[in-house]
Order: structure tokens, then sequence, then C-alpha cells
């Protein structure tokens, strides 16, 4: 498809209204940050506890306490894989587990290490839970019908928001998401895209897609020459940094050669099965909304004071998605 | 400019030639890794010692030497700020500085983190040399007359290489630039990019464009709104896992608010300037050869095993240029 028609298919809004500042003559226009602040309680949607994936790793030197927060994919995005970890949590497979491997400006991934056998000489891995769904490579897209697709952020013309990757990239429920329409021009394929923090399935060779009992997440520029090769099942909302700022691993792709330095994982649980009482909440802001246009165009065109030149666009993963915890009242 | 001329005007390249693996009936193809391991020497081009900036911290908590190497990036660019750099190397006017930021996904910054008069009751700030220069605004972007660029990456057209942030990026010397051509149609503005490993000269709010002994450098998705609105002096070639790997700061923008949790740099120098001979050598991949040509499209087009459907494009910052230490015989 044609970039431009793309382009031209995303209706135009109008830019924030800039207000005057007190201490000089120019135009003074908010942040994308203090954009999101004016956001109306009923513009920020509640995201279940169902939906979150709570990992706890082993304290740090320090004795301090490290917990990652993801947020799972809806539907119809990835739910095979998804199914799949849910049950995994539910039995508990994680716990003893370990982050394996940390690989700089890519991922870092956790799962079962596997075990050297001294006797046998062979790694031994961990049995998989019976029952889980082998997801055909046709899940990494889901086909949409063209026309039928769902509300987009609307864009100013002079935003772009072109791609490399696709015929266009947009942001659903909450979500970056990316389309393409295939060679017979009616059928429109869509994908979840790794941006920072994309929480991904580890598979080994096609046909193998993974079961889910694998995980990665982003830490680096965006690998999107990953999108439609690997399953996108979530993001990481909070503690992204107990991961990012774990030491590099030495060996081929990152991997810890030295197995002292993996990081246990005590537990990996929904959220709404953790033993706290209540459940963790998070929401993020409504990609449908006026205020997240408003913070999307402020992304791609800061106008805040540090900034002297506005870009005049943005790439879909340099627009991430306001998530934030609520706090009890 | 319309951005499907400006694809238009890349020619095209013979794709990479498959091999038939030894153990299916589908073609095989190199990984972008391996096509670059096929240069030949004459393809890697020398880093000269003295384009290097050679950053020694203090060892970490297991006593091991952290060095990060950076290359200054060549004329015509930022050379105002590279001077400056230059000199405060020579000056050894770095060393007992620090690191003094850490943020997710953004930036590790390091400098004069300032001293706490405790009689005053201020921050006092390291004096800065003398004789350097301050760097008008209009240094961010370099102009060039249209039709008179250097060489470009050949580009296949199905390989797109569009941008959210320009009129198209291309790969000149070694280094990823985005080129804009103005209103008048004539002038053609050229800026290096913030890739990860991207390093920049912090500065206060405009028009003040750092001097250059404020640095900082892109541990996250490229933050591609700063390009044109703060200097790009070069990039990490060495040992960004150094900086990319540290504890995150708490503060505002993630300054370290405890003091203590500052990484102390021991000394700064070029890398003709050190005390060891021979200096440390590095050299990159020609970016006009023909394995270049190669290793891009194969960045855009994953082929290798692993992958079931190559991308068909890639951003300007999924191409890292291959850089290498020269080891001795």
């Amino acid at each position: 498809m044609n970039r431009i028609i793309a382009i031209a298919l995303l209706a135009a809004f109008a830019a924030t209204t800039p207000v005057l500042a007190q201490d000089n003559e120019k135009p003074d226009y908010p942040s994308p940050n203090a954009i999101v602040d004016t956001a109306p309680a009923s513009e920020w949607l509640t995201i279940a506890p169902s939906d979150l994936l709570v990992m706890d790793l082993a304290p740090d030197a320090q004795g301090d306490a490290r917990r990652v927060v993801i947020q799972l994919m809806p539907e119809p995005f990835s739910q095979g894989w998804i199914r799949n970890i849910r049950k995994l949590a539910a039995a508990h497979w994680w716990d003893g587990t370990s982050i394996n491997r940390v690989q700089d400006n890519y991922v870092v991934q956790w799962g079962d290490a596997g075990y050297d056998n001294p006797e046998s000489g062979e790694t031994e891995q961990k049995a998989l839970l019976e029952g889980l769904e082998t997801v055909p490579e046709s899940g990494y897209e889901t086909e949409a019908t063209a026309g039928k697709q769902g509300n987009i952020v609307l864009w100013h013309p002079k935003n772009q928001l072109t791609d490399s990757y696709s015929d266009w990239t947009w942001f659903e429920s909450g979500w970056p998401l990316a389309q393409e329409i295939g060679d017979d021009t009616r059928t429109l394929s869509r994908w979840p895209v790794h941006c920072y923090g994309a929480v991904g399935v580890g598979r080994n060779y096609s046909p193998d897609t993974g079961s889910g009992a694998e995980l990665y997440t982003v830490i680096g520029h965006a690998p999107r020459h990953l999108d439609r090769n690997i399953a996108v099942v979530g993001r990481v909302i909070e503690g992204i940094e107990h991961l990012s700022s774990l030491p590099r691993g030495k060996g081929q792709l990152g991997f810890y050669e030295d197995a002292s330095k993996r990081v246990p994982i005590t537990s990996i649980r929904l959220g709404n099965a953790l033993a706290e009482d209540p459940s963790p909440a998070f929401e993020y802001l409504d990609t449908e909304s006026e205020v997240f246009a408003q913070y999307a165009d402020a992304r791609a065109n800061r106008r805040d004071p540090f900034f002297i030149k506005p870009a005049g666009g943005a790439d879909i993963c340099n627009i991430p998605v306001p998530v934030r915890r609520v706090t009890e009242e």
C-alpha cells in the first residue's frame, strides 16, 4: 500500500492551544507529560489485575525487593500463548527458574536454564505443563477486513507516523500496532510491535512458535524485525529497571556463561493471584481520547521550552502509551 | 520533499545470493553478522586513535576495570563542540568528575556534579576551561547543496528506509545521518542522528548549546526528537554495557539523588594520549562498500534460518554500523 495514502487516511485534529508564559513573549507549550497530567479520570482505563503478570526476583545485593509487572495483551492478539502463560503462572511453573540472558541493546530473557546432569552429561530441561497449546505461526498476525478497523488516533497530517516495517502503525485499546494490506488489496493484517519493554515468547526454529514458558523483554532500540516472527504477549509496565540494569551476559547472545550470574525468580503470578490484598492496580491512558492525541502530537512536535526544533513526526515506539499505578486514597 | 521520491532516488543492488544449506531443501541465507565476516580487509577503515575518547571509570564492585570507548564524529559535523572536547580531555578536565544520571530507556549522563558548599549553601560548579568555543545553534545542522551529496548506500527499492523525522536517512563515512530539503527546494540540510549509543552534548535552555563538558549517551530506543536540538558528537563503540547496566537514578530525569551512587570517572583521554602503547585500535566497515549494502539489506530482510517473515525495511537506528577492535597479531 502506498504510504502517502495511508497517512492521508488519518484525520487532522486541532493542535494543543499555546499558553503565554509569564516570563517571556514566546508562547509556552506544555510537555507531553504535562498534557497527560491534564487527562480527566474518565480517560484513564483500568487494567484488570487478571491481565497482569507479576514477576518477583530474588532481592538485589542491597536486599531490596525486585518486582516486574507485565500487562498481558488483550484479545484478539496472541491469545494462544497467553492462555499458556496463565496456566504456567497458576501452576507456579516459573518459581525457581531464572533470568538467563541479558544482551545489551536487545533483550533480557527468562525461563528454565536447564540442569546440567553430571551423570548423563546432558542438560535436562524442566518438564512443561501438560495441556499447553501449540500455537501456529499464523498466530503472529491477526486478520481483519479492511474498513472494519477500530478507532485510531486522530493525527495531524504533518505529524508523520511513517514506518519502515509496515503499511502503517497506530494505537488501539492502549497498544501500539502495525498493519498491512495484503496483495489482494482486501485482506488487512495487524500485529503487535516490538517496542522497548515489549514481552515476547522465545522459541526454537520454525515451525516451533514457543509455548510461553520462555519469555523475554526488549531493553534497547525497538527490534522491529522480530515483528511477525515471534509472538508479542505483553509489555512491562513497572520495574523494567530491574531487568534493563542487570549485568550483560558474556556468552553468546548475552547468555550468562557463569550460572551464578543468573537471577533467581522467586515467583510469577497473575495479578489477581498474589498473596497481597488488594491486588496491584494500574490504568492506561485511553488511546482513543483527545488527551492521548494531544500527547502523541506533542511527542512528535516537542515545543516545550527545552526544544528549538520540533521533529514533525515520531515513530510508533517513541510514543509510549502512558500507564500509571493507581495508589490508594 | 515527497518521501516516495526520496526512496526512488536510491539505486537498486543485487540481493545476497542464497546458498543451499546441506540439511534441507530451502535456500540458506547468511545472517547480517555472517555477511560482515565476509568483508575483505580493504573494506574495514581505520579509526584514528586521535578520534577516540577513552573514558575510564572506577573499578566495579568486583574490582573489574570499566572502560568506555567513544568515536568522535568526523568533519563537517559538530566540530566546534568536538574541539572543546579535545581541549577538555587534554587538560584532564573530567578526571574526578562522575556519571550522575541514568534514566531508563533514555540516557546516561556524565560531567561535573557540582560541590555542595556547606558554608554558602550553594552548589558550586567546577570552573570550565578558558578559551572554549561557544557554538551557535546553527551547528546542529550542516548545510550542503542539493545534488552534491556524497556516496550513499545502494538500497533495494523494496527495502524501505522511510523515516518519521526527516526527508530521508542514509549512511556516509560510517555514520547514520538524516537529511531534509528546505522550503526553497534547493537547500539541503543534514544532521547526525540519535541512535542507541550516540553521544551528545548536554545543555541548558536555548540559546545555550553546551560546551561539551557535560556529555550523555543513549541507552534506549532512539530519541530522535533530540535531533537538531542537541549536538551529537560521537558514539560509544566499546564498553557501553558499563553505562547501560548502571542502576537507574531515582531523582528527577534519572539523576542520582544519593551522591554515593555516582560513578567516579578516573580519566577521559583522547586515544592517542593514553599511557599505554600501542593506542587502542578500531576500524569500521566502509558504509560505501558492497558488503555494507548486503549487510544493510540483510538487516532489513532477515532470511537467516530463525526468521520466517522478512520485514521489508528497517529504520536507520536498526542498522548499526559494524565497528571492531583490531587485535594485535
